[in-house]
Formats: C-alpha cells, structure tokens, sequence
C-alpha cells in the first residue's frame, strides 16, 4: 500500500436494532418482529410537512444556523457557536477522538464500545476503566452520561472537576441518553470549557434514529475544527427540517419525558413479575442482568421479540420500550411464561 | 489546547446555492429566486412514498448492502465490496484525503475548491497543478472529471496510466459530474485497482442534493477503511429509501440523460444570442468567460436570478439549468437585454 496510512481497522461492532440478525436467529418468529434491541422511543416525533426543495435542494447555511440556534435553546447550550450539526452522533465520534493529538485515551466502561473503536482509530492507546477518577491523567477521558447500558449517572459536578483536573488533556460527554437523564444533568451549559465536548443524539428521544442528526456542544474553537472537518452539507434538508421543527416543541418534549417515564415504570413491573433484577438503565432501555440470559433470549426471540445481549456480558439483556399495545401484550405473554432456572437446577 | 492536535482551519469556503446570500447582495430582486448557481439538475427524480420507518429506525445493514449493489450495478463499479455509500460525495473527501500518509497532494485544477480544503486537513503539502503529467510523483492525486467548473474530461485511459505511474500514490477521480459525462468515461469499473478511489454524487443528477448521498468505488482494501472511518448508520434511512429506487430506475435515468443535454443545448443558445462564450461546462452547468461578468452577475442578480461568480477568476460566471418555463423566460429576457461592454470601451 505504499504511502497510504497503513492500520488495522477492527471488524465492525454488532448494534441492536438489525432485524436481519433477529430473523437468521429466529427464522420461525411471528412477523413483524418486536424490535426491543435499541433505546430509541417508540413513540416518534410527528413528522412536519416536508417541503420537496428540502430533498432537492443543497441544505442551506442560513438553515444550518436556525438549527444550531433551536438546539443551543433546547439542549442548553451557551450559543449557537457552541453547536455543532452532523448526521447522527455517531457520525461525529471519530471526529471528536482525533481532536486529541494521538496519546492515552481512557473510557468509562463498560459502555457503548464505538468510543474505544474510533478511539483507536484516531491513533490512540485505548483502554477501559471502571471508576471516574481512573480517568484522570488520559489524554482523551470519555464518559457516557447516562450510561449505556446500565444508566449510571455521573453528576455534572463530578465531570467538571474531572475536566479541571485533566485539563488540557480533552473530556467528552456522551449525552445520548440525557433528554431521559436526571434534571440539570447535562454538560451543554458548560460547553463554553476549553477542554470539553458533550454530545446529543436527536434520533433517540425522538424516535427519529433514521433520519441521522445528532450534535455537538464545545467552545467555539473546537467547534469550528468540527465543523471544518465535516464540511459543508453535513445535514440532510429533511433532517435540518425535521430537527428544527421538534427541537422547538416544547409541550411534545415535557410530554414525551413522562410518557416515556411511565413506560419504563410498566416495562420495570413486566420484568419484576417474571422474577427478573433489573441492574439499571434509563426511560428508554432497562437492562436485566439474570443467569438465565440465554434462554430468556432465546424464548423472547422465537416469539418475534428482539433484545439486545452482548456477548462479553453473558448475564446482561437491555429491553427498549414496547410501543403499540400489541408489542406490551406479546412482551407480558413470554415473560410470564418465563421461569429463571433455580440457582440449583 | 496542549494535546488538542494544533491545525489552522481554513475558512470556509463559499459555495453556491446559498440564497441567503443572493437576497443581501440583491434585496430589491423578485421572488422567488431563480437559483442557477449549483449544477443540480433541476427535475428531480419523483420522490417514492417513504415508509414512516425509515425515518424512524435505524438504517439496517441489509439496507445498506441493497444499495451498495444497486449502485455497483447502475454506475458500473466491479461489486458492492468495492461501494461504500456516504451522506453526500463531501463527506467522503477527507476520508479519501486521509487514507494517504501526510505527503505531496496535488489538485488538477482549477477545480472544485473542497479538494485541496480537506488535503491540506490531512495534513498534505498542496499544490494546484494544470496538466495531467504534473500530477506524476505525488502521494495524492485528484482529478475532478469531468471538470468543474471547466467541464473538461480526461479520458479513462489517461487515468489509468497515470493510476499505474502513480503508484503505490492515491489517485482520486471525483466523478460527481459523471451521470452526464462520456459514456464509457467513469473509473468505477476500475475500482479494483489497488491506489484508486472513484466518487460519485447521488444528488446532482438525481436532483436530490438534500438527501445527502454519494459514493465511493474503490478495492475492498480501502472501502473497508472508509466504512470503519464513516461508522455504523453513516446513511439516513429516507437516503437509503430513495438511492434504492432512482439508481435502479433505468428509464428515467436513460430520459434524464436526453433531458438534460436538451437543456443545456437551450442554454447554450440563450447566451451565445447574447454574445457570450462557452469555455465549458457539462449538461448540468456552462461556463461563460466575459469580461463583462461582474456586469452580467449584477444584472441576473436584480432580476432574481442567481449565478455562480469566482472570486479567484472574475472574467468566469457558471450557469446551472433552469427548470420551470418562466425561469428560462426570465433568464431570456435578461440576457436579450444584455450588451457586452464593447472592447474599446
């Protein structure tokens, strides 16, 4: 390969929310599946009105800017400056990871495990701790806030006094899950840090993960290295529309929160009944964590419903919320005819 | 910023199809703007009916693996392993430009500005040169074909040899232009050459540049380094959704191709009537050199109509089609009334 950089790309992670998997494992599943392997709401955000010129026409600086200055209101942020639009959070990961110059990155584990992959994509020496203050001293701390999946919060006070003491080394907070996360616990506030990045995802909470936007909150001399790396056009029309258009609406927002709230307590009392602990989560996934996982998952999934496992965790399943009450109903039927194997049998 | 890695941004550069921009420079124009100033093409390919759920779940693999051999197929690329599909060609160019070692990048020009932008963020020592040859000896090479704004195209085979005299160096065909190029002028056939990356744009010929979709052809080798670097979800679901069913609708993309060369030859006699000469240009956009183009400019532009105008080459004005007829009736009656300043003053 000459001069082309030459480096081991990892094989892609396993997400949830691929069906096809679902339906290689459990080919004689009720159709349509119950797709409980994301934590996006299953309740979507209405779709606006989309004006064809959105999908024909080049998205357009000045709708960019509208964007950034509806998120800075929703999310909190000091300014428009401060926000950043791409498409999808994810999307915005390795960008992020390559803004510390290549050194000692340390994530808060375990979680979500695309921030150690473009981590070590980004030229860093990766590894994983398990305790805040374990961060300190990296070159790049990543904490996800709440934690995906077993929803630990770190309190913001607690991230501040992490990115004073690792300054000028670079803290992200991924907010993923926040819309769902404790009151004032967010970071955007504080984005005005020279050494911190805080990220949001609008397709979950807004049950719009297909329309790919998602943000990041910095000082403006990090954003604007964001967005230089993004270029211009980052973000479709139909999400800068759609993104501006639920991001202003507030009632749907405050709405949203207890109804998912409320699900979560419902799908809480499910697990509950079928004799199941649930180690935590958020409003928007729960994650049991039983020595029964394998064959919870297995009845689940010959039934038609789809959760997530993963595989260095083998105790652990995350259930997303159930939407229609169809989903509630089949979901209720597997777990009470579930029986946990007795610790002796 | 102690680890943050220390990089100037460039400012960033200005494109067309920013009104926002036509309406400060031309407040008193009628609206609504007649928008020449891009080369999208401006019938755009009939949306489908979208499934509420591709804006609502994640875009899946499988869906992702549809469209990649959907597009190895219309564009002519050797499989879907050598496809990798992006929200938009732009957001693959600094991929592209880092996949080579930080070294001597060299732009044919002049051409679209984003290529020597995102060289020079990977680090590369560019430079802009204006012969094929010239290109020899560089660690990245890029080629936009057919050229923008110029419309000149370099054969294939030209391409290749200097793909061959390059190596192991990158050559870059930006074929964004393509659709309407010669036939049998793309690389994407060659995409198994092992220092070559061929990009296509969904969103011209398509005329659906909201939607954020482009391509990259290239060996497997190098595809699997964009998808790790693009991650999972890179591709909205509504892009997916519509990339699907226009690259495989032979027909209209057969029609389209008449289409437009039609326009462009109406275009073509509307400014020659008005004294004008063609330097170039594809069926998407022509190329006028006057010196009378800052004249010209204003004068569309107090009409409502909006043009691309090059800060670095002031005798040059690009044209993109018009669409409806009473924007090629305004178009007409502005350049009817338009007298190049003659030579002597």
């Amino acid at each position: 390969m000459g001069p082309l950089v030459p480096r081991d790309i990892a094989a892609p992670i396993a997400h949830g929310g691929d069906l096809a998997v679902a339906r290689k494992l459990f080919p004689a599943a009720p159709e349509p599946f119950v797709d409980l392997s994301t934590g996006i709401n299953p309740f979507p955000y209405p779709l606006p009105p989309l004006d064809p010129a959105v999908f024909a026409r080049l998205p357009e600086p000045a709708a960019v800017g509208r964007l950034a200055a509806i998120a800075a209101a929703a999310y909190g942020a000091p300014s428009a400056a401060h926000v950043v639009a791409a498409p999808g959070l994810q999307m915005l990961l390795p960008l992020v990871a390559a803004l510390a110059r290549p050194g000692r990155a340390a994530v808060l584990g375990p979680t979500y495990a695309e921030h150690a992959r473009v981590a070590a994509l980004a030229g860093h020496d990766v590894g994983e701790v398990t305790a805040l203050h374990d961060l300190v001293g990296a070159d790049l701390a990543v904490v996800v806030n709440p934690n995906n999946p077993d929803g630990r919060v770190v309190a913001r006070t607690a991230l501040l006094v992490l990115a004073d003491r690792l300054a000028p080394g670079l803290v992200v907070v991924d907010e993923a899950f926040m819309d769902v996360g404790p009151i004032d616990g967010s970071l955007a506030p504080d984005a005005t840090r020279p050494n911190l990045v805080v990220l949001r995802s609008f397709g979950k909470f807004f049950g719009l993960a297909g329309v790919r936007l998602g943000f990041a909150f910095a000082a403006p001399a990090i954003t604007a290295r964001l967005r230089a790396a993004l270029g211009p056009w980052a973000v479709s029309g139909p999400a800068l529309a759609i993104g501006a258009a639920a991001l202003a609406d507030a009632g749907w927002i405050g709405q949203t929160r207890e109804r998912l709230a409320a699900a979560a307590q419902r799908l809480d009392a499910l697990l509950v009944k079928a004799g199941l602990d649930i180690a935590g989560g958020t409003a928007l996934f729960r994650l049991v964590r039983t020595p029964a996982a394998a064959e919870l998952f297995d009845q689940l999934g010959r039934a038609g419903i789809f959760v997530r496992r993963f595989p260095e965790q083998p105790t652990w399943l995350r259930f997303g919320l159930p939407g229609e009450p169809p989903q509630w109903q089949r979901l209720a039927n597997v777990l009470a005819a579930f029986r946990p194997p007795s610790p002796n049998g």
